[in-house]
């Protein structure tokens, strides 16, 4: 049996139903944590799922921030310092992770409320979490908020990238699954993964072929 | 032992394995078909890592596309139709779902050269993949040109959404690793998913909690 949903039966859904429907029907997200400091130095820290590759050359990430105030306290804080951090969430976090989504008050910092540690680098303005094993800091290049429905957009340059040695293939990737990385769905599911095929890069003339695996 | 890059080595590594790295580095993606067609009805179907959530209400999802050739067919046909398609890849599918990013000449139809096959809806100008257990049909909004890399954000409105009723949950989400949606790492890599944990809403004053499983 198929649901089937058009534009006014998912209009008229209740709030909650349609926001966990619409939240799911993307499919996989990552799941990182964006680090960002105010002027003073305050942290915060932020569950964010929007994360998304917008070129290799420059190295350009885009990031999605909701008009709401815990997503809010981030962008402020990106636009004050101009720098923010992305950091992978991986399953022995997850709970501390999902918990930076709570709405705590502004000058409460999200690393101390949930027991996450803040790892500074030298003349970069934004906390990086000591405990993820992917760690990417970046500096900002352009932002604009969406007309349609105010949220913004925020576009970086990768700066900083520290990932474990022992997760880089041959290739030069990382394999974050090595890494322990999780995924999400939804608003509240987290997913460990099992790698079940590497393909070849994808060529008219040939059929689809398996590489081997890392 | 952790690898660090700055901007510098960044831009000193070899092309491919530059991709390799940084297409790896923001955590999985979703596994998406593209499909569109031209006011021909010619159809094209493209695999997509970047479509990312905007909003719930309106329903509305961002799609990344990069200016090569394979993925500007897709974007000229979204342009001149203002419809397009959005299909989860499953295991089941993931070596045609691959496949459909090769050169193949503009007149090519992934379709019939993939093996996939397509469902149309009555009155709509984009074909859906019949073989995707979770299928949306959305409405161009809004588009745009990123100018530091020449890529486009295209803005849809959900319009059609079809999934397994079997997979709905009691809050109204899709189970989508129920449904069998793949995630995708780096530039090729498929992964099947094991869910962890389910979260509660995170709330300041009280400590993470688990939910039950589904």
């Amino acid at each position: 049996m198929t649901l089937y949903h058009d534009s006014d039966s998912i209009a008229a859904m209740d709030k909650r139903i349609r926001a966990a429907f619409i939240n799911s029907i993307t499919g996989f997200k990552p799941a990182n944590l964006v680090g960002t400091a105010d002027c003073a130095g305050h942290s915060n820290l932020a569950i964010m799922s929007s994360v998304v590759h917008l070129g290799s050359h420059p190295p350009l990430l885009a990031l999605v921030i909701r008009p709401n105030p815990v997503e809010r306290h981030t962008l402020d804080n990106i636009l004050e310092t101009g720098v923010y951090t992305i950091n992978h969430v991986s399953s022995d976090i997850v709970e501390a992770a999902h918990q930076t989504a709570a709405r705590y008050p502004r000058d409460t910092s999200e690393f101390a409320a949930t027991g996450l540690s803040e790892l500074w680098i030298d003349g970069f303005a934004a906390p990086f979490v000591a405990q993820a094993a992917i760690r990417i800091g970046l500096k900002l290049r352009d932002q604009q908020t969406i007309a349609l429905n105010q949220t913004h957009l925020v576009i970086g340059e990768i700066v900083h990238a520290h990932a474990p040695q022992s997760c880089i293939t041959a290739e030069g990737a990382i394999d974050i699954e090595a890494a322990g990385s999780v995924a999400l769905s939804g608003l509240d599911s987290y997913h460990e993964s099992r790698r079940i095929k590497r393909m070849a890069y994808a060529k008219p003339d040939q059929p689809p072929r398996e590489l081997e695996q890392r």
